[in-house]
């Protein structure tokens, strides 16, 4: 890949029209939704690459399913005629991955095929049955209410055929081989924090990443959830092993309430410890959760003999908002503000890790700085702040600690260490190790 | 030894009885009172086996003293032939091991060898003399008082012979010969809490353990405090350094007051780590003492060079409560209710032993677990509480932690635990470590 | 050297009536000032030995600059010939290495050759310019105030030679070849706690151990600070690596107002243990300092390749009284009260490593005391003071834990720990790792 053509001009704005963009297709695990949600995504951005993976492809423990075809879902009263249920008019109306069905039903046996949600009466929930040979309907807490008895025709036009499952990836070389990944998932229908948040920052990220030579590689994927991921993992695990230096799962990140930080399981890995320090040097307050509250692909990544350093920074975190896996996790949940704020934070955590270093004193005792023209206070005096700063990293550059832990100990931004550092090694008074 | 012949009927009032038909006997370091001790035990375990130590045997720094042969003591009024002190009414009245003696004294030489206990004045204390030759009488305080000016016959009629130090053991196989030990004393005289609470549990759980095969050998050895011990250990030291998983001093388990862990010395063998879990997950709130404090048979199995994992958790601890030593630790002191919940404690604990375990996920990624039929919630919803237990203890298989840290982790009990492991063990999903 | 000729005598009034006697010299880096001082220093401790180094000597990345002889500095109002600055009044009046000038200024020009301190006006800054060519005079701010538009004549008599950096050493050999520093600086012209109660305390320790037969080796170095210790290290660094168990740097040492503590860079160093147990030992609330806040020859001996165990324990801080680095830091600053307290500290902390020891129970199982008259207790009762130090001693002899931990363990001082392991050595129950 030829760097360049990369884009900055990827802003929230633009990344909240590529949402509104692709809102209404129909994406589910396989099939034509997801395709036509990486099309669009690749108008924005040229350099992403779709694969397809046919039915029946082993996954480790798993295999890539039938690709599910759906053209309509309806629930008719036969009363009447009136239409009750049309996932053309909300697609959370039917259970993803649904059966196809042509039936005549009391009311009483439709019920048993219909999930409403009572605690939130007017939202619509979302429901899947990949694995499960089912059907069904979600609907409304309020509307089921007002079913009457009597007779309902119920139509799932769907088919499950040996198609493929489909991804996209975006590889961006750096001076190295060791690479940084960002995941997100294109699974969900029409939900925005939960769904669409996650690919816009990954637009927006690849979009940055390729405007300029970076040190470390970049991996930019765009899977469907947990199968997505397995896939990937079942065919690169050894090289991973060898070259991701870190990872992150990109999710809910379009609303602008709180941040939430996800552990890798040890929650001691370098990811971990740069999301962190990236939230302090912003000055965010977060949350900070239990593995055990997991919930998306660092399922897999942190699963035991996987063992990848992968965590993810969140906003409001998928399973702790009501909106969650509902149609009330709309377009006006999210926000251009939010998805401004969450592409800021990837940004400067890039920018931490394309900053990372170990440094370490190449000299015994302090160095001469007055010959070199770094120490120009006179004796005696207080040192001035870049004097002080020279003068504590060369204390503690003793090669146990890095970048990170550096701007952590002189209370500075990981930028003005790489800094420095990089002053440093112009005048040979530290080397890396 | 066949397996078998155990009794869960040992159970509190049983286990009470045995100490009220032990309770007039004499015990001391050796002699007849630890054997008709011993012998009583047997009437409620068969399987227990008696040994006899000789006299003058070595154990490392230590050998087996003279056996006490002891038959009368008793202080007389000479004015009036008054029994002032017998220790036929109360075997604490003579300092055990006591040289003997037939003198006539006058009270001031008499008050030489008196101990009495000004601060509980109605107790008489308990005192020792195994390793000094010496000879004394234990009164109350208050009586002490009363004793006029005057001439006293003072007669102990005692021996030291070439005898023996007995001890019993049972040793319960299972099927590895890695073993957990549970040891207690017998050579205490009249005191409930403090003395025959100890042997009344071990008593309780060598019948527990017999009724069953189990995973682990247990051994239950029931010596002389300090050098039952030492002898013990002088003979197996190299076989226990390679079997010994854990152990621990059975002591102070009969009233119902309070909960005291003393941890090993280090605190954070095995021992420990199932003693607290087991204490947390009977919701038992408990004092945490310092090795500082040890006072039992920790003393040989901590100590530097022997450095075995053993523990103890007690009830009112040794040194702590004021009744301590003295005739006040009698049969009211301690209760059935009190050895019940002791005795519940450690069978619980055994059941933790028995279902230690370390797994370690045996796939790459999550199993998928809809094939299996462990997944059976439609997707998109809540996870079922068991389904959730799976996924956890799946994502945290990973070799570093066992039961005990997993229960912790899920917040369950070792047994659900060990039940779940069971249960991926059988669909392949994890194996042992 | 032959041991012997130590003097306890040397007390705070005598180390006072030392300070008084090197006040008025001028001291620098190199020159007179320092080699007067050193030779006044050797009146009270004769085993003083005196080195010079010859300018243009090779110490790392530095080299021993030129010396510099000064003799006189006068700034001195043309209009009426009176004397506004004279260095023979106050020597920190001319800038420590300044150049010779002889010139006739307007008060203009003067002023950029002035240094004057607003937040302290009635105080004489301390400033230097050992590297820099350059010249100036420090000044009050009140007086600074006071000066007159006109002419004034500035004369510095002063010039550059080939010749030596002076500094001074006391090597006192022990049984070992392991070895102890303190080092202390000579280079500051009139100052008190931070200058010359340093060499003070420096002196008084060397004559305390000079009196007796040490188990360590201590040197004591009086160094011009940096450019001295940075030779003393690139000439030793190898030898000081293999036989450097501590070291501290003696420094402000002469108030009466607050302990400081300042850790080595790692701050885990048996340097930083034993300095923080002695303050602890002593009772004594003190500043737990950052190394971010290092300010003398610690960075040095703890930076990054040197890597030595140096710590230092303080008074006020460098750089945290306001009087530091002033005309005010003088003899009323210091009392023979503070020095008393800093001399008995380090005393203390010199005890506390000859005491230094890490004993290892000798047997297995806890040893039988009575047959060696160590246990008298009657048994049953509760153990002596004594009986109970030795008991714990024993206990946790286990070849971790030092004779700092254990005296943490124990509650106890070093020196009972030091006397309760001979007496057990003595036994043959311990030996030392």
């Amino acid at each position: 890949m030829i760097i360049g053509g990369g884009r900055d001009d990827l802003t929230s704005d633009k990344l909240f029209e590529f949402i509104e963009s692709v809102w209404g297709l129909f994406r589910s695990l396989t099939g034509e939704g997801v395709r036509h949600t990486l099309l669009k995504a690749k108008e924005y951005l040229p350099q992403l690459e779709l694969f397809e993976v046919p039915t029946g492809t082993k996954c480790w423990d798993w295999e890539i399913p039938k690709e599910w075809v759906f053209r309509s879902a309806q629930v008719i009263r036969v009363s009447d005629g009136a239409v009750v249920l049309d996932a053309s008019v909300n697609n959370l109306h039917v259970i993803n991955y649904s059966q196809p069905v042509n039936l005549i039903l009391t009311l009483d046996e439709l019920q048993n095929h219909l999930i409403s949600h009572p605690s939130i009466p007017d939202a619509i929930p979302y429901r899947t049955s990949y694995y499960n040979t089912s059907w069904g309907f979600c609907i409304s807490e309020n509307q089921r209410k007002t079913l009457q008895p009597g007779l309902y025709s119920v139509t799932i036009d769907s088919e499950f055929i040996d198609g493929a499952m489909t991804f996209g990836q975006v590889y961006i070389p750096g001076r190295v081989t060791s690479e940084i990944l960002f995941t997100t998932y294109i699974c969900h229908p029409m939900m925005a924090n939960n769904e669409l948040s996650g690919p816009a920052i990954a637009l927006g990220l690849a979009g940055h990443l390729l405007k300029s030579q970076n040190y470390y590689s970049y991996r930019i994927l765009f899977v469907p959830e947990t199968i997505g991921s397995l896939y990937f993992l079942s065919k690169n695990l050894q090289y991973l092993k060898s070259k991701l230096v870190a990872g992150y799962v990109l999710t809910c990140l379009g609303d602008d309430q709180s941040w939430n930080y996800m552990p890798s399981r040890t929650g001691i890995t370098l990811s971990d410890k740069v999301a962190k320090r990236t939230l302090e040097e912003l000055g965010i307050e977060y949350i900070e959760n239990s593995f055990s509250d997991r919930g998306s692909d660092e399922r897999q990544y942190c699963s035991p003999n996987v063992n990848l350093p992968v965590c993810s920074v969140m906003r409001s975190k998928y399973g702790s908002y009501k909106e969650y896996h509902t149609s009330k996790d709309d377009l006006t949940y999210i926000s251009r503000e939010g998805l401004h704020k969450s592409l800021k934070y990837f940004k400067h955590l890039i920018s931490n890790f394309e900053n990372y270093k170990i440094p370490i004193a190449s000299l015994f005792g302090e160095p001469m700085l007055s010959k070199r023209n770094l120490r120009n206070s006179v004796g005696g005096g207080d040192l001035t702040v870049d004097e002080k700063h020279i003068s504590d990293l060369l204390a503690y550059a003793d090669g146990t600690n890095d970048t990170v832990e550096l701007a952590r100990i002189l209370n500075i931004s990981i930028e003005k260490i790489e800094s420095l550092t990089n002053f440093l090694l112009s005048h040979n008074l530290v080397r890396l190790v």
